[in-house]
């Protein structure tokens, strides 16, 4: 079932450890096909050296497995979410990868300091706020969901494919996994830049909005004319 | 003697080059039989490239060797008496990798900051107090134990599996050889992004306790449902 | 068409991922003919282990494409105009290397503090104003090369073989495209340096200026003797 | 000509590249014959990728060129001066690595905070003074040799195996080229950790003498426990 898709799905998987993005067992893939409305995840706690595509977990938007020997990840139902809530997603990522969670750890947003940043992400990378305790208490993982949603209330998930959630870590996502892995390494390489920029001023400023503007849309959108 | 363990706490100490955790031979694991009363560790000043499983050092808990051609490492009072005084220890690791370390030579405990934390480690993972001269001269690896098990008076080792030595290192253990080495990596990563968390925020607060409680218990204990 | 010049630029640009200086595609080096007025670039957006000398694009000093499947570099404007103002330049980088790209994002140049950075570099390596609205709109591109030269009115480009653009991120060049590459090296490792050097004094003064001029003149120019 | 030291020195310079301490040809490691008072040295700006053990240098205690294809590293000078002052070294290493060459810009000596400092350097870890005008001016090589030679007046060279040169770098040195080797690599460990250590807490401490006593001679003179 969706072969190709699982495949797609285990090779996104796959690159995070490849990109130094997760330690041991800590990070997912899904990916989704629109069509049928299943959606494709890791496992929960196997390790990547013994992952095979057959491995992956078919789930479909009303959180049931419809295939799979295993568990799906413990953070399937924030996929779930965030595919119901935003049509345009075709790829989750969930890493606790060190920059981007040492920034959600200190529950700050990442500012545009540059145009590496610029260049995938249009304005600061947000921090959720925190969930109540009634929201861990209960659908922990739904409500993370929730207040992803909640976060881009007046934001487009294309124009920002990521977040990070307050003293956990970060999600990013694509059109497709492969898009929404890719997301995650320039998160990262911008995460430990942001770092690296306040550390060498006090005075520090975000980038100029028409630099800003400038690289988001030569390489977005209608009159972008970066690559091929 | 005791060969299947010898080649456990030989894999363990592999594991710890492998993960970066050590410079040379600044590190080593022991693994304990509680049928026999013996435990295995690793040889004094050995480099890990000559390391095989035959030079594994066995000893038995008043600290005499029972079989291996080598000294038993310079830290061998220590894990004894770890075993000695905690019961449901089956292995233990001490390095001096470098995040952990340098949390330790500040005396600082490490706070919990996020749930890469707390999935491991209920609460900070504490600092020792500094030995007295009279117990780093005599009988220092025995007194360092001591202090440990002090500092764990009121605390339970498998909630928080490790501990620093204030101006040393750090020690973690584990129900096995290889889960110890697991803490110690997961323990390195979380003294990294403590450190980054910091420097990003001058006002940085503990994770809420409804979220530690949530990541803990989510993979510790009866309601654990994390994994397969 | 200057297939051995082709060569050397792709060999410099494969020299870039090697070194860990680019993330996905975001570095390009290009090296210059004099004698025919052509240079040669690496083509826009194409993943370093796919490249070929053959995708190498070819252009003249009109910025007219001569030869190349692909489009050139979205950078191809700036290495243009450098070319045009230094006529000692035989090839240039551009990367988006963490280090450097941080002291740009913070707009502040690197201070000489020690004779690595004098070996090769004499002075601070400066980084340059921010673009005007007016000139990131139209031409930004070839604004970014009117900016470097701006900044070197009154410096000798083989003197001081880089700069930081703000905002955005470093530029470095030599007589020939792996010298440039080379050069994009040892800026980083002087970025590194010099933001660990701050942290570490808040008193930090540079080296002594008769260091800097032994170590700089050691190297360079006709009293030099260092090497073979 | 001293074939075996020859292959020592060479191998010995060999592993800076292998263990990160050098970036292109950025260090150099001699070895001395006590007997003959010949001593062999790296090549100056010969790449470690190319040097074989017949391109090491020999020297006579005058500076006079022994044997040897190519010019003795541009160091050669210095590393003469501590041969002649110093009948205890029989190695000497010379580096740019990071950490260490980061408190020598900052002309900061490094204070001993814990037992990986203690089990090989006994007490801080100086760094020179800054040479005068006169000293860089004539003999800057030779020069930089005696201002280590005058740091360490009332210090034991073997009890501390290293020094930082003011707004330079490190030199460190031991019993055999080999030995040198490993206490530069201790040395840029111990810097790293210095430094994590610092940042962490604004009250730092030295590590407790007894300590420092401690771990220094468990491994080093007469009563050494550690090891084989």
């Amino acid at each position: 079932m969706l072969e190709l898709l699982k495949k797609q799905v285990y090779e996104a998987n796959m690159e995070l450890p490849r990109r130094n993005l997760v330690t041991y067992t800590w990070g997912n893939v899904s990916g989704i096909d629109r069509e049928s409305g299943l959606f494709i995840i890791k496992p929960s706690g196997v390790d990547y050296d013994k992952l095979t595509p057959d491995d992956m977990v078919v789930m479909d938007l009303d959180g049931h497995k419809i295939e799979g020997n295993y568990n799906p990840s413990s953070n399937t139902d924030t996929h779930l979410e965030l595919y119901k809530a935003f049509d345009m997603l075709g790829g989750i990522v969930h890493t606790h990868s060190p920059w981007a969670t040492s920034w959600a750890q200190s529950s700050r947003s990442i500012p545009c300091y540059g145009t590496t940043h610029a260049d995938y992400f249009y304005g600061e990378i947000p921090c959720s706020r925190s969930l109540t305790d009634e929201e861990i208490k209960n659908n922990y993982e739904k409500n993370t969901g929730k207040v992803i949603i909640e976060t881009f209330s007046f934001k487009d998930p294309l124009h920002i494919p990521g977040i990070l959630i307050s003293n956990h870590g970060p999600f990013t996502w694509g059109k497709t996994p492969d898009e929404a892995v890719h997301n995650s390494v320039v998160l990262e390489e911008v995460a430990k830049m942001a770092y690296y920029t306040e550390q060498l001023s006090v005075t520090i400023q975000c980038a100029p909005q028409k630099l800003q503007d400038k690289h988001f849309f030569r390489k977005h959108g209608a009159n972008a004319y970066y690559g091929q």
